[in-house]
């Protein structure tokens, strides 16, 4: 069993964290901290965890969360850079499911979320956790930044292009689309349903904070900067997320269908649909998976990647299970093994 | 394992179904038959199955289904009566989730159903299949009537009152509000997005057919027929059905929420929430849990029980899922001890 | 034309009387105040006012409104009640949205909603605004209080049975189910979409503040007190309100629907349907009309009334315009002559 | 008064069409017909037309029909064709919603359509009826063609840049979302809300027939053939279409902000916003206006631009009126001046 402390356990990544965790056969969670509701029954704020969990939120305690053998950090961006350094001394491995270790550049890191970061030389060592680029480093991590929603949905759907230098990395388009559980559980009357339901909208066009990460991976996998304009917008339903992804590949490419199947057959939560499909956000509600369909519209230079996630689960609480999973030498699929709802 | 076929799996009582027996340790799923989609594939129907089954939908075959240990009838209405008094020939158990069998007066079915019963002699020998009053006529039942969606959360919410007669059984209000899915995945103009989405409305207040069933439940906790007002609503959301139950409460009837808790303790899917609560559908929301709450606004007669279940789930396919383990000596919670997926 | 007013227009209440203002041919708004929104142009909040109004909100002025004919309050309750005195004996006529002056005893008001009445001497001066009982005071009115939405939906449902004393008074159910709107647009978690999409649920079981409005209107109909069971729910939609009525009427109590139809047969904005109909939220989606089906099911004693309103319009602001155009001797239907938003 | 028919009222081009109508001061709706729904009082079928509409549907009469001073045709693909050269024979005057006229070419449209063109001739003739850019030959014309609803929305989008050649127009891209009402209100079970509800899709990636509509008005401005991606998706809400467009503007174009706003300065319909805006789709409820939003992300060669409408009233009922309005000689706003509904 590993003995696991949540800091932070009240947003909506939170109580994923913990729908899987209940679910997880190796996972043991001892603590789980909230200053607003210390002292709470976890299942008094969240009614389906009843019978699961008879956990209280408690104030967190560095010394507690040092006996455990990892922690996860469900926080606002800014909080965890604050105790790693001493979590990771006392030997407890870490998941930060924020942003706070996802760009190895701390300038560029201090750029986007304005804010100076505490512990800048730990930037080098975190390890990006998306395992299908990075599956041994995570194994041996002691620090974890998992990926963001956005950028594990676009990175999978471009990846096997970019890493065969087959698309026009000048003029990649991200064109993303988010159910509103992506925008957390804080107060925020531009999140209330009056505003949001049964409407559309982009924001953050001029520049989201997840640009510079998908970036920084698929720069990674081009071995060289990428250009990449990236538009989210906000769908009127809770969870999923939908990338509808733009590459010029000019000239015979060869057969892509072949070259994505190929990429990702050994992948345990990677779906190359075939062809002609269009994944549904729905097929992988709850579940941990990435459901991708290539296109060629009219046979033409354009290629479209659709690629569907959970913004929870695999775009949060289920990847950081998975790389739970690889660090402590777990099945990958440990406690992951669930059928997306559907309807 | 029980070796398991399924008629008519390709609607939502269906695919829930399957979604479940994917995730049950001793469960065998080995035909499954639709006319309109033999040959193709399960997965390529419903995407969220994809690598749990390799089944393709078949033609029904009496001689294959007789050779399974338990047959799941997920056909409309008036189809399972042709095909059950084969299979108990044969010694095959079976489960109906549709309503051949859920009335015990054949004259009554007719008269609601509209058609000549098949085989009405059968309607005595069935067991309805509520395991909270019926659990032990269940594990030896060759035939279940799986209860219908609504029936369900009105009759537990009820039960414990009615039961102990405390509540005026002649002006029970049943006040019930579902998701889309209930109305099943026919090709229907009513339950189009752009028909139901963003609007409210009752339905079949002269007369749905769930009210004499729930009458019969009822009816038999109270040893005498009960007089009860049914109002089914359509709610814009996929999953989720919400029971509001009102009964007259004359006089000092003790402590009611001890009454409920004591009920239900032994239960391991019905759940008496704390005084006060208000469950939401979402906290059932996949699951085979009912989550009951109860009031008595100022004080007065009238009692509000607020009962919640999935529709597809306890409302179906989970209850199925349920009676199988009961019918085939498995832990009761076997197959459905997953966490609800919320938000 | 009528020279008005706004106090509080950044809530929804406050964009739909705009929005209904904009289209009406004699109104003149000429101030629009809030203190939080000072300075900022009106449609730069509301996009869907671009080109209707150049107006930006403005501090409160008392000056100002008091040189307006009529001011309406469209603010948070206990405000209204610190600015009416005044504006009335500067000669300005005056609707109050909020529930400052819906309650005829004081000490009741304060009971409910949980402070001191700063003028409880207008209580009994001011008019309740539902035109249907009261369209004659309302003319003359120099205060109206504009009825809450459930009791707008609850009393135009229950009247007709209620003013013929043909109901069980002490056993009335209002089971009524709001949009999201309804909770207005405050920073409030419990209304983000992430919590209440795709989940329904009631709330306030044990006591709403509409529960002494609907009573007294019932009463006052009634000539006694009423005993009512009210129960409000939370419908994953943004607009509409449906009442599910249940009154017992005992006996022969002749041709209700011939009743329903001649009570209303003159009121412009309620729309008694055919016999057997089912109202959808949809077909009064901003719109100031409320619509009736009146049913009996299976001939028992349990009449079951539904009714439906736009809770932002007949429920608050079309009505304030209904009552606008009242007291200013303008045609009743003025500004309000739209068709319902279908799909 | 124009004295109207419309033949095919059922669908939801067809209910917002009567809604429309209904408001407007010049129209004399004589005539709706359906053969499926004859005898049948039209506000029987939309509620929200009770009060509005004493009609009911009628079988098609050509005689009755030509004697209209205008038909509109809110029918499925191919059905005008065979009517409207006997209606313009008689001198009564068509407004096509459906596709029949809207590509030049015959050929093209086959291979789009999938059936022969009954009347290829009249191709020439038809005017597109998008008044941006065709409104002197549509206050003309005998024959209007009423664009389709992702066409409307893009090509606004994406005037500007291409009739300046400012923008690279061999890799333009156009994501596009709608609500579920564009998909018609015929029965079918991939547009259910249990299937469409609390999920999103793309769809017809390999081609859509609006493609080659939006490459004809595209081409025509540029002055030579366009290369286009375009990609639908389905947004689980009723009514609303975001196109996000873009477009390669490589070096100094100048003040784009400026040109958008000047090339629609004198159009009452287009909304140009203010730079940094995110239009929303409730914005344009109900109404008739497109909204649009200019971005130069990093100050990159990229272009996005954000256009949205109704797409039952800018991308169909509403365009066709202000079509009308032309084509009359009316007030091109008459009866289109309503405030979009929001929230």
């Amino acid at each position: 069993m590993v003995k696991i402390g949540i800091v932070g356990g009240t947003g909506y990544t939170g109580v994923e964290l913990l729908r899987l965790l209940a679910m997880h056969p190796d996972a043991d969670v001892v603590q789980i901290t909230s200053r607003a509701e210390a002292g709470r029954r976890v299942s008094d704020l969240y009614g389906n965890l009843r019978g699961h969990f008879d956990l209280a939120f408690s104030e967190p305690d560095p010394q507690q969360l040092a006996a455990c053998d990892l922690v996860f950090f469900a926080t606002p961006n800014g909080t965890a850079m604050q105790l790693v350094p001493g979590l990771l001394d006392a030997g407890t491995r870490v998941i930060d499911l924020a942003a706070d270790f996802r760009l190895v550049d701390s300038a560029e890191w201090e750029h986007w979320y304005g804010m100076p970061h505490a512990c800048p030389d730990l930037l080098a060592e975190a390890v990006y956790g998306l395992p299908e680029t990075n599956r041994d480093a995570i194994r041996d991590a002691r620090l974890v930044a998992n990926p963001g929603c956005y950028p594990t949905a676009a990175a999978l759907g471009l990846l096997p292009l970019v890493e065969h230098g087959l698309a026009d990395t000048d003029t990649l388009v991200a064109d993303c689309k988010s159910g509103v559980s992506g925008a957390g559980r804080g107060a925020n009357v531009g999140m209330l349903m009056g505003e949001v339901g049964e409407s559309f909208k982009a924001y953050a066009v001029p520049g989201h904070r997840h640009l510079p990460e998908i970036r920084q991976t698929l720069g990674r996998a081009a071995g060289r900067p990428v250009g990449l304009t990236f538009v989210p917008h906000l769908v009127p339903m809770v969870r999923g997320i939908h990338a509808t992804l733009y590459a010029r590949v000019p000239g015979d490419a060869g057969d892509l269908q072949a070259l994505y199947a190929q990429r990702y057959a050994a992948e345990p939560f990677v779906d190359v649909l075939p062809p002609g499909s269009h994944p549904e956000t729905r097929s992988v509600r709850g579940v941990n998976h990435c459901r991708i369909a290539l296109h060629r519209p009219q046979d033409g230079d354009m290629v479209v990647v659709l690629s569907v996630i959970d913004n929870l689960t695999k775009g949060a609480a289920g990847q950081a299970v998975q790389n739970m999973n690889l660090m402590f030498g777990l099945d990958e699929r440990s406690g992951l093994d669930q059928v997306a709802l559907l309807p």
